[in-house]
């Protein structure tokens, strides 16, 4: 067994962590962009979120990662098996599945599975990561040196929330829904706007600029690497609260109120900033209303649309090369030219 | 079972509502093109259309989508059938076919059954993409990112009806004729003329521009995204009623007039704006003919005309280097000196 | 069955139809290339073409269509079956093969039987496309886009009329002679010189420039698309006088005269315009031969040596900076000069 | 059995020498960069250090480097047998592994056993270069000239200390912690910043500038390449002593002390840099704590931190146009700066 | 059977028809380089010698063309053979050898025979076309479009006279000697100087400026296009006249003295000309051996040497930016002034 | 049999010559680079060459060319028999091998027997070409044309005496030390510098410039070609006198003494000319000590060294802009300078 470093731990950070822990709460949000130099612990927040969600419901030995619960979008084997009244459930660790950069589309989609093809020449199919992903979180690091056909992947997976499997003589299709966890750094190549556009919330992270918060982190990481067993142990509380926390959430989440004002509100936003089309505002809309579930609140009100508006809208805008500031700089302008 | 957004819920997006609606009159109208930005519900509005469809009949178990009913273009096994007196008949739905950018050019046209070959060392075909696509409806999101062999295949399979494969040994035509449609972002590539070409009819979508309206699309899509069931259930009777229109437009068209004059509208129009080739002719009439089958009419008129030049003309036009308006502007601008 | 819309049936284009009876006639006239802009009806004028042309015959089951008549480039089993005395013989339609741009070159040259190499480890030979069109005619649509390893095929089979494949331990030759119908449209790819020499004439296509005529072609293509079998029968009778008419110009083709004199003007118009080699000279002089058994004549004419010049020659002159009038244009002015 | 030229008898070189055991002390430093021309004994260097190396334990036959004394990380059959008391331990040397620029990424990252597969139908992993070096060195000369796709792989690996594969139906993680060490020429290829930033210390080699050494050099060379065995023999103590150096330097390592104030010196000289993230500073520490260590210390002091100081950040730094001294000048500059 | 254009047919084109002829008589002249353009008779000229060549004595079933009356180079077969006295001979024709553009290197260099490999398990060479070209002619149309690793191969083959392979598990090294054939239209891609350097002589075509011989010209093909046989008949004796002209060369060929005179004209000649290395005086000497045997003469005279000058050293010029005269002006110059 | 041009017969090329013994005798010299045009010699002179050099002794039938007087290095299989005692010895010729420039990876460095794979499950190593030139040469005609791939190779084999096989799941490693004779024409490619380096020693050839010593090349060279039998007779007598020579020199190389004096020579030398690194300095050195013991002087004097050094530093000296004379001369003026 092996540890992570707990999420907990992480100093500072806190528009990062607060993006990863609003997507755990709805996970329509739609995938957390992370830019940032390299060594600001963007992989290990990544990793400690691992630790910390609540386990989910699913079918039996579903390799799909079925929901007992949800009796939409299930693989042929489970949908058998609930009409026959034998489905089982069992809990399981909500997946945090890594795409590495090199990793071939056969292995991320799925493919023809060569041994049973061989050995008794059935076409049988063997789920990818993609499968793997379903109802947890997909991470790829450096997400802006992926190679194309795999972001095309990805861009028709994210739109659908369904994985279309057409080679080898397969024809396969299955539900993936996935929160996509990107972490890139912005120098080093930049993201094709489709796939920009299917991150919800975008934040950017950098290395602490005062002595006594990098002698804490060099503190806190040296101790981890020295005894990672010590180091999670002496964490494990404040992890255990913030589960608890998310969970809460969760419930919470569908007796949110959302009043017409908090709709024209983000409407009269991105319609100021002149986002494409609606998911700006879609994702806007929902991130608030996680937010008010992770505090607890009962209506989303138009402080917690402020709250998220520049993680939800940041990586939307266009180039305006006749303004130099930066992207949250005008999203914040406009928050307050609409409040005037 | 999984659902799709409801047609009818749509907000706005008249002009692609209607060419989607007259493609389903008349498929022989050639291709539906969607232009616009990310998030303007062109995907929505595509796997709405396949709701809506009225079933047609194909012939058993055929793989090739025949029709019963039509004595052309049967494969050999309906042929045979056929002349044994032994072919059934069945109801299916309209296919609505996603055709995935990564797709292989063996799924898409079709290859040697690999599964066959090793076991039964039989050389057979097993059809593709286009094979199940036959008498519906081809859906490429992004065309514009689509590769180049595989818009040379659409090429010679929009241009012929049929699918022609010669490789591994294999030599099978079947027939493919379905309605092409394609959505993408002009900003993000280049079509080539050909494949332009074999799109009928063009439409231009966007996002809305008021407060309102986008509220009630984010209100919509978010009750759908809460409760796909409940939403379209609340939707079912008008898309049933717009289900019934189709139908009857359909066998009213051969019936519909269409007289010289309404042809020679049609020519002077595509003379006057030089538009290479027949083809735009030849959609033009078509269109105007769906859309009086659509609406009830008994004649082609000029009125009828003129409400679909747009559409059917608009990415035909060469580019003018001394005219700056639109193509869009370049057509109305036409109809009137035509009229004039 | 399927219908093709009758070549009869084609409004004007008359030097595209002209080229197309003339290699029906004499198919060493080496090939036709048809320029034009899209939707001008070249793909339909070489599919009507295959309805027109009288049958041919060939030896029993040959894969490789020898002619029965012929002792020449036989296939091994046609002249085993020969020396036999078993040689059977059967009326064939003409063969009208298309090349889709996507073929690959095994298909095209034929290759190694997978199917019998595997089942009886035994290496035969599947014939190709090249086989199939041998005596008939090869098309290929847009045949600029052609890839260089086919036209390099292509320019070795049309040079020496053979079919010779060195690979995979195979080492086939046998007889591969077809009139190559290439249809393109220049402004989307030049061809290369040596390819353009292999067409023995060129013709250019437009879409009409009056109302009048584009109407009776959009009516007589609504026609035949809305009940092909109807519209067929009712050109049935030109197209069979036709065929007579190709069927008699055969048969008279060797035994009219060629002067000395004609061959000299062919020459003088060959040096004046500066043609490289003699292939040029020999087209000419051979189309005239055609057109004069086509037209009934018993000896070539000046008159028809005129009548196809710039169809045989056209796309043979070099490029000349100084002379901005069209190769067709120059061919013309050289006529009158040697005529002066 | 062959001899490698032995690490004591290296004539000057001390920084490279210096990095070299540092990182033998504490592999966590993180990889050792050499940068110099051709034929300035960095292989030499490299191959040297493997005959220096105290024998680590092992268990049994595992072909993962598995440690019996570590809990964490095993592979599955070494878990299993620890589970039963099953497991073995033995003495072995610490691997250095070659990385030939050739290599495939099967062979690197390890693949399917092709053999296994054909034989019994059996999926086995066959662990790679990345396997065999866990624990030990990865030596890749000429770094700067690896493919892209294997910089890829080794970059997942080092952030990660974890080899994931994911392809041919194998889905495969185990424990891949290597010092790497790269030689290069700048001159002939730059590293991408986030392979730089994964080496934890950076070195200058030149030639000597003077005869004497040379001539030294030369002599040396000359008498080992006449008989390697003699010249092996005569440098046979010197080795083992500073191989007993090392592994006492291992054992103090853990109480070795690090003040606040160490940590906050290192701070403020990568604030002063303008170092990205945090990595810098902490091998920074620990190579001050290694080196500590290896000189019988038992706190860092600032001068160790000093002495490491250029190694350490060298290769960190950001180009700056304006300042034409080197990254070494500009480390010193900064040290006595955060001293002042 | 097919017939080719008889040799003695071909009207004009001396220099090609003679450089064809010696390298019939000597073939270690080393290969002929035809320029010009299309349809000037290349392809024709070449494929007349074939029906001209005095047939070569090979051993019985040999696949490596053999030679039974040379001890050298020798087959393993053949050499088990003769010293087992079991060798037969047998008459066959000189071969001419197709070199396809799109032909593998599999094929032209010989490779693993697949058939014995799958049912014997054993690994045989299958010769390839280098093997069947072994004492003839190898023959290359478009010789300027050649892939550059068949050029690589030619290269290699055509300095060593052996084709070695080394691939597959093979290593097979067998006698490669002919005459290579290369015709090329220099206007379509230069010649890599190393293949240039390969061939012996150069010779260069043109369409015939008069009308007088253009009408020969086509009036002669007319009557070969359209019988064959009967055209291949009239024009057998002078074919056969040809060839024992050839046969007797042959004979006289070791007979003929060569003066040191003769020898130093040629040093001189190649002195002035500033060639490169000896190739080009050596295939002076022996091309000028060949025409003296070719017409009788028993000792090579200057004469002799000045008529096959240009030929033999045209192609080997370095360009002279000073000098804008054709290389073959710059040889004959050459041979004016050191005449002098 | 085949014969090659007897190294005793080539017509002048001193240097190239020189070079060539130089490595027979010390093959740790490194390689000899031949620069020159073509048709100069230079591969007749490394083929004759190959008739030259004494027999070495190997392992019975050891496919590596194991040495039975040298215990490092044994391949397993000699390494078992000389522990039980069973290895036997024979002579073998010096290897000359080949490598031709379209050798694929495979066949140059080794790969699986597909063979005995396949037949018997065994995964066994079928050696290439550089385990058939260990001890002997590996001759690369126009390696400035060589892949990258095979040259990155040659380094990584040249560097360290052995070949690394790291691929198929093979993993193999075998001594493979020769001497790598390249000749390539520096216009037509440069070689990189690190294979540059790796050549011990360079020679420039180019074509005698007088009429007498070109019709004396001339002449041999014919001679040979008639009949290389006869020839190769006439010259063995001189050949094997230099056969004997080498032999003694080999002997006597260990015990000729190198003064400190020399090496300084060597070092001022290298150092003078900024020569990178210090492998000029040790084949300076080496080369001077092979050529006093070819010459049979008893210690290497200051005139050895000047004798070697134009051939042992030319190809490693940096361009120098402001320096036009050519790498030798300035070779031979740093000669003088430290003279001085």
């Amino acid at each position: 067994m092996e540890f992570s470093y707990p999420f907990s731990a992480i100093v500072g950070q806190e528009e990062m962590k607060r993006a990863l822990l609003l997507a755990a709460v709805d996970p329509r949000i739609g995938g957390i962009l992370v830019f940032g130099h390299r060594g600001t612990g963007k992989t290990t927040a990544i990793r400690g979120l691992a630790g910390l969600l609540p386990p989910m419901r699913v079918t039996g030995d579903c390799r799909y990662n079925c929901d007992p619960a949800d009796e939409r979008d299930r693989c042929p084997q489970c949908a058998k098996d609930a009409a026959n009244g034998r489905a089982k459930s069992r809990k399981a660790p909500v997946p945090v599945v890594d795409l590495p950069l090199g990793a071939t589309e056969d292995r991320v989609a799925g493919a023809l599975d060569l041994e049973k093809a061989l050995v008794s020449g059935e076409k049988a199919f063997e789920p990818g990561l993609l499968a793997r992903a379903h109802r947890g979180f997909l991470y790829i690091d450096e997400v802006n040196l992926l190679e194309d056909h795999l972001v095309d992947l990805l861009l028709d997976v994210s739109a659908s929330g369904f994985n279309v499997v057409e080679r080898e003589g397969l024809s396969v299709r299955h539900a993936a829904r996935f929160v996509l966890v990107g972490s890139g750094n912005p120098e080093e190549g930049e993201l094709r706007p489709q796939l920009l556009d299917r991150f919800g919330l975008s934040v950017e992270v950098a290395s602490p600029g005062d002595v006594a918060t990098r002698v804490e982190v060099v503190k806190r990481r040296d101790a981890f690497d020295r005894d990672p067993r010590a180091f999670a142990e002496s964490w494990k509380r404040k992890d255990a609260a913030l589960r608890a926390r998310i969970g809460k959430a969760r419930d919470a989440l569908s007796s949110v109120a959302t009043s017409d004002a908090v709709l024209e509100q983000a409407a009269a936003l991105c319609l100021a900033l002149g986002v494409d089309g609606l998911r700006g505002e879609l994702t806007l809309v929902r991130a608030a209303r996680a937010l008010t579930a992770l505090e607890g609140g009962a209506a989303v009100t138009a402080g917690a649309v402020r709250a998220v508006a520049v993680s939800a809208l940041r990586h939307r805008l266009r180039r305006d090369p006749l303004d130099e500031s930066g992207s949250g700089a005008r999203v914040e302008r406009a928050l307050v030219e609409i409040a005037a």
